[in-house]
């Protein structure tokens, strides 16, 4: 019998499934629950929209890993496993074992294995479907709708990275004349390629954060989701978004652009109330990732930008990336 | 801010949430849990691969969330909840309408509530990639392993009237000259475009089936799935599988190929012990869908194709459906 596809499948990405688990090679995959929540996310990838067709296979399947884990991330959830769906227009075995290596790699440090999948040929492009399943107990789920006026606004990490250097791999012409635009790749790249989801600061926060998510399509447009489902405002200082020493040393309004706007970001915005500030550090120090408090929520709707003195900001140029702008 | 994806997945699969569920709108849908296993599948499909690009759009809607049905059913699962990613090379209101009117109706009637999705546009063609979640205790679960020598094969409904349909759409010339090409569309089309998941009998199966498996590239090499992961073999009355009297009255090469080989049928096969024919018959009825013997498992291994003297039957020359063939 033509068995191609399920020796492809075998070949990259077969692996025993961990006990208890029914893995790839049924009608289903089976996952054992306990009381509690499934947390769900789900996206899909698509070449030359969300990736570059000359990506680097095992940055790729990093990160095609890592903005699932991300949204686990920022519910606060333990992951539990993912199915995998790949459309290929055809079979390159040094693509997918390249992959398969950097998305286990990075499935094995949050102990999230892959259960099920579907692989078929698809027309023009890759096309990667991840779908990502952890579990929470339903009241500790750090949700977009809780957050409440006098919250702290914090983000983690660095922004504006992946920005910048999406722009220069663009070939974008955003850049001061004379700027080294190899060496600022060189430190930015990383941020854009291979994002490391804030898991453990996600677990740390339950309980201390009123609200949070991950930021994948700019800070501004994000916070703005938090803010809708909370039914309230916000405040933020938008010199006081953290950037690398590489964004910092930008005019202001590139630094400004990419750390307010700029997607792909993968670190976690939430909010706590001012009286937390001492378990946000402690839940962040734990996990080894900065945190930065950069606003307040307000009970007036709307964002207001403020600069470091405090005076009003323009609306930026640009309100992040939409999908079928 | 720019949120034409937000309106966009709003406009056409917004609904409110099931009680006690977190659906779409947040960084991931919360399904409640207890204790017990969690049935995940998950597929991909791709527009000129699984599905022509003038296919009704409620059809492709149907068949989209079926096939994911099917597979839950072919565990004996109870629908929970799915997840629906969608890459699309333009928006089209009409296209998107109908397509959630046929996945809509579908999820309903089988109360299986969507709860999270990722929009974006894709390149050439449409992808569309389902994640179903569904309820099963582990040891209930009808798995592709637990075939034993003796037992009945089975299968419900009727086989080969999708294939039957797909080469009078693909033009292909394997029909009797002077077949009414059209009659024989009308009466075999249905069945392509609007499979009905077996989930009741799946779940009336649950403590009577030894294996199961749903059939969606072909009787034979599904069958061959069971009998590998269940280290058996398999007798098969070719002339025993149930086929629609459309398909009965062609030429017995063509009737044997579309029930045998044919793919895209998503009705169940699976087995039972001798002694558990009466439960199997009254799982079925309850159900209202038929179910019809059509050979043994046999301790030697391999499938063994006979008519219906016991004559043995030369393998076919298509062995299923390969989506890397």
């Amino acid at each position: 019998m033509a068995d191609g596809e399920f020796d492809l499948i075998r070949r990259h990405f077969s692996r025993p499934a961990p006990p208890g688990v029914l893995g790839v090679g049924d009608d289903c995959a089976l996952l054992p629950t306990q009381p509690g929540a499934m947390a769900i996310s789900t996206d899909l990838l698509v070449e030359g929209r969300h990736f570059f067709s000359d990506v680097d296979p095992a940055a790729l399947g990093h990160k095609s890993l890592a903005v699932n884990l991300s949204d686990l991330a920022a519910m606060g959830a333990q992951p539990a496993g993912f199915v995998l769906g790949l459309a290929l227009p055809r079979i390159d075995h040094d693509f997918l074992a390249g992959f398969a290596r950097g998305m286990y790699a990075l499935a094995d440090r949050h102990a999230c294995p892959l259960i099920g999948g579907d692989t078929t040929r698809g027309q023009d492009g890759i096309v990667i479907s991840i779908t990502i399943f952890g579990t929470v107990a339903p009241d500790d789920a750090l949700r977009r709708d809780g957050a409440r006026p006098d919250d702290d606004i914090w983000v983690s990490g660095c922004l504006g990275d992946a920005d910048i250097a999406l722009r220069l791999l663009l070939g974008e012409d955003a850049f001061p004349p004379g700027a080294d635009r190899s060496a600022l790749l060189a430190a930015t790249r990383r941020a854009l390629e291979w994002p490391e989801p804030r898991l453990a600061l996600g677990q740390g926060l339950r309980g201390v954060a009123c609200a949070a998510l991950d930021i994948s399509d700019g800070l501004l447009q994000d916070l703005g989701h938090v803010l809708t489902a909370s039914g309230v405002g916000a405040r933020v200082d938008a010199d006081a978004v953290p950037v690398s020493p590489a964004v910092a040393a930008l005019p202001v309004p590139l630094r400004r652009l990419a750390a307010l706007s700029g997607g792909d970001v993968y670190e976690l915005c939430f909010t706590a109330a001012p009286g937390s500030r001492a378990r946000v550090i402690a839940a962040a120090a734990a996990a080894g990732v900065p945190v930065t408090r950069i606003g307040q929520i307000t009970a007036a709707p709307g964002l207001r930008l403020v600069d470091a003195s405090g005076d009003p900001i323009d609306p930026l140029p640009h309100g992040g990336y939409d999908h079928f702008a």
